[in-house]
């Protein structure tokens, strides 16, 4: 069993202001599957809370429609495992709105962490994050969809963590794949 | 940049024999994410193959017109990068079916390897693993779907990997999760 970390993780996956393939800051679409599958491992890495980042009001409505019917509907009936993770969804309009939620819970201190899958952006390895993570605060760690986090994002944040990098010069994981290596890398004992 | 390991490594989705929520032996639907996301970790890690094990017609067909679609069709025109990771699927009707076409490879010793999210079954940790990969031949990673790979398969294998653990009670991950944590784990450099 590991040990939990003395800094409170707090996760956001950030669909606004995002770049297009083309490189435009785009508002990209919700996916059910990264609620699912990135809440799941969350809770596994008992991380605090995961905003869902979007300005569309009919995104907000979808993934407010998804999480209550697993955290209120039947859904959580079935699946008890699946409402644990659920609930630790929240949704808002911009990074500021999951830093101010943040503050809201009683946390001074938010530590933002932009990630990125491009080389040269970075000035955090994943050591020096996992032993920062072990001083306490609270920490929102940022994961861009589509073609990833604006410059803008990524340039406001207080630490940009190193991309992953697997054992090819191929780096085209999911978003969802991204997330749970990056928990498990700042999150699991050892 | 990683190093690669001196052990080909292959993985498997197997849709059956696995375990249903009461425990029952059956075939699992495919999922399309699961085909995208575990390739796409694939390509990243280096993995030679990545079979998709189901007994049922429909769904190889289905499995066939999805990967065909990214390695020959319109998909793989648009999106490359996809078309390099849907490239390592192969369909397959049994694990030993998946260790029949590794050998066709050329491979001679293949050592397969269960995954399980339950304790008390396995009996290789992630740092045993990783030093037995560096010895050379082929690995065959089984990844269950559903409620996990059932006894038969686990006991016919000739290693059971530990579960995953994150920092909670919770191991309620995706197999698509749950697939990328193992490949950084194994064959991450460090």
């Amino acid at each position: 069993m590991s040990t939990k970390p003395d800094t409170d993780i707090y996760i956001a996956l950030v669909h606004h202001p995002v770049l297009s393939k083309k490189g435009e800051v785009i508002c990209s679409a919700v996916t059910n599957l990264d609620i699912h599958d990135i809440a799941r491992a969350a809770r596994t890495y008992g991380v605090k809370g995961y905003y869902i980042v979007t300005t569309l009001t009919d995104q907000k409505v979808l993934v407010d429609k998804i999480v209550s019917h697993w955290t209120h509907g039947h859904g959580g009936d079935v699946n008890p495992d699946r409402k644990k993770a659920l609930q630790l969804v929240g949704i808002v309009d911009s990074v500021a709105g999951a830093v101010s939620r943040i503050r809201d819970i009683g946390q001074k201190d938010v530590t933002v962490v932009a990630t990125t899958a491009k080389m040269g952006q970075a000035d955090t390895s994943f050591s020096e994050m996992k032993a920062e993570i072990s001083q306490g605060g609270a920490c929102l760690i940022l994961l861009g969809t589509a073609w990833g986090l604006c410059d803008e994002v990524i340039s406001s944040s207080d630490r940009v963590l190193e991309p992953l990098q697997g054992s090819s010069d191929y780096n085209h994981l999911s978003v969802r794949s991204a997330a749970s290596i990056i928990l498990d890398r700042l999150l699991s004992d050892g």
